[in-house]
Formats: C-alpha cells, structure tokens, sequence
C-alpha cells in the first residue's frame, strides 16, 4: 500500500467503493466517473504506478477478472460489446496512478469517443449497476 | 487456424506481417494503419473471434508480451506513454474478428482520439519503426 494512492485506499477499505468482483490478486469496482453505463474499473491489491511495473502474476490476474467481467458486463448489462484500456502515463490519459483496467461496456450507437470527459456519475444508479454485476 | 481470417493468415505466414516480438502462445505485429507511430498489435496464435472466448494462458501470454512492449515502445521511439486497448465487438470499435490487444505509443500532445480513422501508413516507415523495435 502506498499513501495517498486513492486506489490503495479502496483496496484497504479505507475509501469507499462499489466493488463488483475480486481474485486473490485483483479487485473491481465501479468507475464514479463512467464513460458508459457499468463503466468498472480492475486494478491490481498491489500498488503500481502503471503496467510496466506491474508484476507478471498480478497483471495476469486483473486481465482475467477483466475478462470475466466482460463477459458480464454484455450478458447482465445487455451491453453491444466492451472496451478493456489501460492508460499508462499522464500522456496517454492516466490520471489515477495505481495500474488499472478500464473495462467500458459498449452499447449499439452509444456516443463514447476517448478521451472522454470524466464527469460524476448518479450514485444511486452506479450502485444499482454494481448490484446487477455482483 | 480459421480460413479468411486476415491474423490467422499472418500466424501462419501467409500474408506477410513487420513481427517484432513473440513468445510461445502470442506474436506482435506493426498495425498497417498506425492511429500513431509504433502502433503495434499483440495477438494469440490461436484463433479466437474477440477476448472472451481467448483460452486464460493465451490471453495472458498475449498480454504479457504486450506489457513488454509498452515499454520498449516508450524506450525506442522516446514515446511518452502508451495506451493498451482491446475491441470486444463491431459496437466496440472491433474490425478484425481475431483477438488483439492494441498497444498504442503515445506522444506529448499528440492528437489522438478513439475511434481513430484508420488510414495507411506509409509502409517504409513502418518498416524502420518495426526495425527499431526487434
């Protein structure tokens, strides 16, 4: 754990969160700021700044559980398909820097373009999507 | 091997492909229409139409071999990071029915947006980046 990472305080329990799925090494939960409806977002229990330095074992294990999770995001959400993106650097769009994978479920004709402009989603609604994803 | 598959093609050898990198299970190739310069495509030697149906130890040697070349990517060509995407459908942006993980160069203030429009590169040049990055 590292201090004032915002995603090693959601991995302590320390920060809220609306958690959907985890394995032994990779934990998911809702993005606050959803692209799309069911926007998740897995992230490695151990801090890494980005991917590069993420260990081999736990970068596999959050590409499984995003795998899953796609799956599940297309089956539970009736999602058109998914996006799985990972951003590594401040360049490349990274702004919480802890490894993640976005997982963004895709909808027929839905207006996504990336960057997107992260806004607040209703928590009402993001905990009702985390409820049909648990 | 799936016939008309354009990446099953390139595994085999049959339609000729600027590789740079491999391990047991996956292969990385120079993307013709690079969104920017060093766009690579990282791909499991085993067919599968997206990253679903990918077998766990394909996708993850696949995203191995991609975590490797985020970095080299950022060394070589003096990237500035990197993004790592995958298209799980057409309403995902996905146009080539075999899994592939993207892996992205990012550059400081480059103009990049998702969906890019995909355009030829020049093939030369590809050529020097893929030279660059074996």
């Amino acid at each position: 754990m590292t201090e004032n990472c915002l995603f090693c305080g959601i991995v302590a329990g320390n920060i809220p969160s609306q958690q959907v799925a985890e394995n032994e090494r990779a934990i998911a939960f809702m993005d606050i700021n959803p692209a799309t409806r069911g926007h998740l977002l897995v992230i490695p229990r151990v801090h890494s700044t980005d991917l590069r330095e993420s260990a081999p074992e736990d970068l596999t294990a959050a590409t499984l559980l995003a795998q899953s999770l796609v799956s599940r995001v297309i089956e539970r959400l009736d999602a058109d398909g998914a996006n799985l993106l990972s951003c590594i650097g401040a360049d490349a769009w990274q702004s919480v820097f802890h490894t993640h994978l976005h997982v963004v479920p895709r909808y027929k004709d839905d207006p996504l373009q990336l960057p997107w402009h992260p806004a607040p989603g209703d928590l009402d609604a993001i905990a009702a999507t985390a409820a049909e994803l648990r």
